[in-house]
């Protein structure tokens, strides 16, 4: 029915267009598609919009024998540019161009042998739900909840065990196994998240991982257009971002452009020779390849830069493999960069996302990460990309960052990059004793480095990650210290992004680092869980705090102008007492860090600059109001939070 | 007789002058000098020279009550422009301009006061003596030996004490004393400097510091004028000046523009109310002026960049004096800016200099730094200045350096910044064990840094300065880390420097990082003494070969092209080898640093790049001659030093 229906549309506009344009040169006359055909074994993406910007569309054909066909097709406004041959027999490549007269609809490739048979697959062009500029992508305004969607939350049970797949199985003992969190579980609990103040939702990829092992994490892809279906489906996957958009949060998909799975379909019959870096050297090896034959990456990221560095060792970083199961992808062949670049805006059309998160980004080949920023910002002028560099050197924050000023000339197209430096100047400032140069001033003098970014409040900032050991187990158990962090986390002229079961202290005190163990389940995600930190139901009094605590800083600044875009003013630390302030029109928020155990009257002589004198300020977790005076009383250690806001 | 030939050059050159110019509309007739006459307590400049860019001049005069009186003159091409009082009765400041036809030689100023009395002063205009283009700065074919001049040799026992001085005596036995060295001793000792290797003598300041106590420094400056007469005079200064010059070695000097000595004689009669920083809080505790009452600096350097420094911090930092017995001058008084200008270019004229180390850079006013830095190279384009900025992080480092694009627009003009991020990298680097992300990768790390730099090999490098502790003693008297730091300091693109005394593995083991212990006297500097360097008697083996290992390699980079301009490679790291290399034209170096204690047989294919395949290198230390082949042993840790040069 609903075949028929398209069909049906497609031949009135196939008509309708023919007759307006009557003066084109060569006349194209649309053939109907009367019946969906999929003869084809696999045409990616599996379809398309008109009205991009970039009128071009490169299809991967794969079918047995494909390479050898010539592919026809007729549909007003689309044409084929060139056809392109592989090295594998059952590949081809097609260059589109969709014009801007091109409507949407759906249109019959064929592919013909030379012997006389044909195969016939039913291609469709869709309409755009709205307009680029529409795709808002995250920023300052944003708080972000990181999840790892097998661990946080299992709506569907019976997702939990698919046949057919590689690893079998959920156990939930076991830290590297699956759990059966899936995307209805997030989905489920958008209250819960919206309610924290949170207002954009990162869940690590979905994507298929069909691997005999370690596929909850979800990094080593096997399919780039298949969600896994231990996790969901599409709808599910559109559900979500539905949901989300209904409430005006932001999803963020988390994407891989820099290696796959080594079980991705395409690993037993790969197009080029030079679809992935070592291909030689896998193919020699494909029946005992393990890591001992690998060539893995050298890890040696500043290569990337460094002006100095060997040839040799740029090319083991950049194309060496993640790890032994992870093909890293060759994105200077250029229909490998097509696709990547295809593939992105598909993700972002189809679930109309607030934001990409990139891993790995130093790892790609750095010209083609430009492009392919640049290619999803040109469609998408409004959009967000972050990448993860997992460098503490703030050089290497500042040269991914668009519009940085490189030597090399390089231009990343990044709106945002990630700050690890900061990440370990505010763990580091809180671990350590005061001193000169210890302590405070840590975060003092790292948050002074914005001089050197473009623009820092686009710079994405957290205390922990999926990859690093939980900031509560960073702070040794000290609830002080963690509020202290997250206060200042949430204050900074960041885009501050906080991991899931942050608010009730999750940690990983067991085997700190660990990976498996840094992403344990949340609890009351799962049915029967004894513990549900959704309800409330069996967190102790100190998670509870937490939770509230976080909850009321979240929900400030989501609506505090002053936290996105204001101005910043901070006062170097003394006596172990930092301030930092935030600043737009009527609204000044101050933010008192004391390290000082016992009780201290604060002179506030140093802080004229704030113009905040005879000023009545609220404490936004106490609702206190007190007048800025001469001094102010601080009981203990912690942070204050004042705002002249008054509602 | 001088006076009379200098008199009799005047006349002839004014009356030619007026010969030439009978067109010029007011005929300047120049009064012709028959006696020198220095009725006025002080003019500084005490003289200037005729041909800078720069055709203003600004004296500053001091007389009692001299403010009131009218100053004249009549030379021919020199115009009294503007004459300002000062908020002292006691001093005048007069503008005046030299114009290119200005010859060289004396003219008499008259102050004439309302009674009729009058003060007669003769100011000189010199020849300059060289091109501006030939006072070539250091760069990175240089190698500078830093010196603490009191501690170096005693050449002249007569000057080690002075009647009049505040601080009296010697006593060897005190590292906070004075202990005699001079600057004769240096030119005493320069053939062993020379020798050596080193292209460059950088002493620490030798202005006379005439200050009750800590005197031998040098950083407290009393005036600007005046050689410490404990270290000679003008005339021995131009004595080491000129002996360098002779051996085509350059002479860097030591000046401060931030702070003077407390026993400054202007300190006594300020010409303004703002002359120096916090002045009124010192004319209000003159008195009982220590610590307790000083505003010192907060020492948060981090200001001059921040985006969000408060002024307060920032005026704290740059305002508050270095230390109690150190006035911070305000910069901003425009009449102290054109001194310190002023100041500078005259030592740079008197002594021929090949390059300026400014003290604490960043605690003077950064928009006059840059002024500063500016004027002294518009007169001497070839020259070169480094600042100091005492910091590990290398957004600092690239700040400082002109021609970086800061996002505030600041060029600061100077050619040169210190590494002391590299000097923390390199020591760390040797010190640590070898693991992923410590050990030989924090230098290789570290050289990566470069990317961000204008101009990295402008950079000043060092293992260790006059407020450092010593290289041996942070390697805990390891002679091999110290070699391999040496060596790789000598092989990087910087400008290298090394302070005096680590040829002979001079330490501070008895206390780390004092700064008294860290300028111990060398061995052989004073008469008696039971071991001396320069001659060798009483060293150690092990001192002994330290001097020749560092005279085989300085003598090598003397000559080296490939270490003062070519391209740089470097190979990441492995199993403890990290491999840098040097490259220009024919010549190629190669510097192997081996961390392993074991023999070691190093394959080569790793470094195809360089080139070198079936050629012979020559080890630089050991003469012996390798051929580049599949594998290279290396048997013991250290450095290996491969030279394709023959010669």
């Amino acid at each position: 029915m609903k075949t028929l229906k398209l069909t049906l549309l497609t031949l009135l506009v196939a008509t309708v267009f023919s007759c307006q344009e009557t003066t084109s040169e060569e006349k194209v006359v649309s053939e109907p598609v009367t019946e969906i055909q999929n003869d084809i074994e696999k045409v990616e993406p599996p379809h398309w919009w008109i009205g991009f910007k970039n009128q071009n569309l490169q299809l991967l054909v794969k079918h047995p024998n494909i390479g050898k066909a010539t592919p026809k097709m007729s549909y007003q406004g689309v044409s084929v540019i060139k056809v392109h041959k592989a090295d594998s027999p059952n590949y081809l490549f097609l260059d589109l161009e969709i014009s801007e007269t091109a409507k949407a609809g759906q249109f019959n490739i064929k592919f013909q042998h030379e012997d006389g048979s044909e195969l016939i697959q039913t291609y469709e062009l869709k309409s755009r739900e709205k307009p680029a500029e529409d795709y808002v992508g995250f920023d300052s305004s944003d708080a972000i909840y990181l999840i790892t969607p097998d661990r946080f939350a299992n709506a569907n049970p019976k997702n939990d065990e698919i046949e057919g797949l590689l690893q079998q199985g959920i156990d939930r003992t076991d830290n590297y196994a699956r759990h059966g969190g899936d995307i209805q579980g997030i989905t489920k609990h958008l209250d819960y998240i919206e309610d924290l103040g949170f207002t954009a939702v990162w869940p690590c990829p979905v994507l298929i991982n069909d691997m005999p092992n370690g596929s909850y994490h979800g990094y080593a892809m096997t399919d780039f257009y298949k969600v896994d279906p231990r996790f969901g489906t599409l709808e599910t996957y559109r559900e979500l971002a539905d949901n989300l958009r209904s409430r005006d949060m932001k999803l963020i998909m988390d994407q891989v452009a820099n290696h796959c799975g080594l079980y991705h379909w395409w690993m037993e019959d790969l197009p080029f020779k030079d679809w992935v870096n070592y291909q030689e050297l896998y193919e020699e090896h494909i029946d005992n390849w393990d890591w001992k034959v690998t060539k893995t990456s050298n890890h040696r990221r500043t290569t990337n830069q460094d002006p100095y560095a060997s040839k040799s060792d740029h090319r083991e970083m950049a194309d060496g493999w993640f790890v032994s199961d992870m093909p890293d992808l060759n994105q200077r062949n250029p229909f490998m960069a097509n696709y990547i670049i295809q593939n992105s805006i598909w993700w972002v059309e189809t679930l109309g996302l607030g934001g990409i998160r990139q891993d790995t980004y130093p790892y790609s080949d750095k010209d083609f990460m430009s492009d392919w920023a640049g290619a999803i910002m040109t469609e998408y002028p409004n959009f967000s990309i972050v990448g993860e560099e997992w460098s503490y050197n703030p050089l290497l924050i500042g040269y991914w960052q668009e519009g940085h000023h490189n030597n090399d000339k390089y231009n990343s197209n990044l709106k945002s990059t990630m700050d690890f430096a900061m990440q370990k100047h505010i763990v580091d400032a809180l671990n350590e004793y005061e001193s000169w140069d210890q302590g405070l001033v840590k975060m003092y003098e790292g948050l002074a480095n914005d001089f050197a970014y473009t623009s820092p409040k686009d710079i994405m900032v957290f205390l922990d990650n999926h990859d690093k050991s939980r900031v509560f187990t960073e702070f040794k158990g000290d609830i002080t210290n963690t509020k202290m962090a997250l206060s200042y986390l949430l204050m900074m002229p960041r885009i501050p992004q906080i991991y899931y079961g942050t608010e009730i202290l999750m940690d990983d005190f067991d085997n700190p680092g660990d990976h498996g163990l840094i992403r344990t389940d949340f609890p009351g995600g799962w049915e029967g869980d004894t513990v549900n930190a959704f309800s409330g139901e069996g967190l102790t009094a100190a998670q509870k705090d937490m939770q509230v605590y976080l909850k009321q800083i979240l929900n400030y600044r989501k609506n505090s102008k002053a936290i996105h875009n204001g101005k910043t003013m901070h006062f170097a630390p003394e006596d172990g007492v930092y301030v930092l302030a935030r600043i737009l029109g009527n609204e000044t928020i101050v933010h008192i860090i004391n390290k000082n155990e016992n009780p201290l009257e604060l002179d506030l002589d140093r802080f004229e600059e704030l113009g905040l004198d005879g000023k009545s300020l609220k404490n936004i977790i106490s609702d206190e109001i007190i007048i800025w005076d001469t001094s102010i009383k601080i009981a203990n250690k912690g942070s204050v939070i004042l705002t002249t806001k008054s509602n």
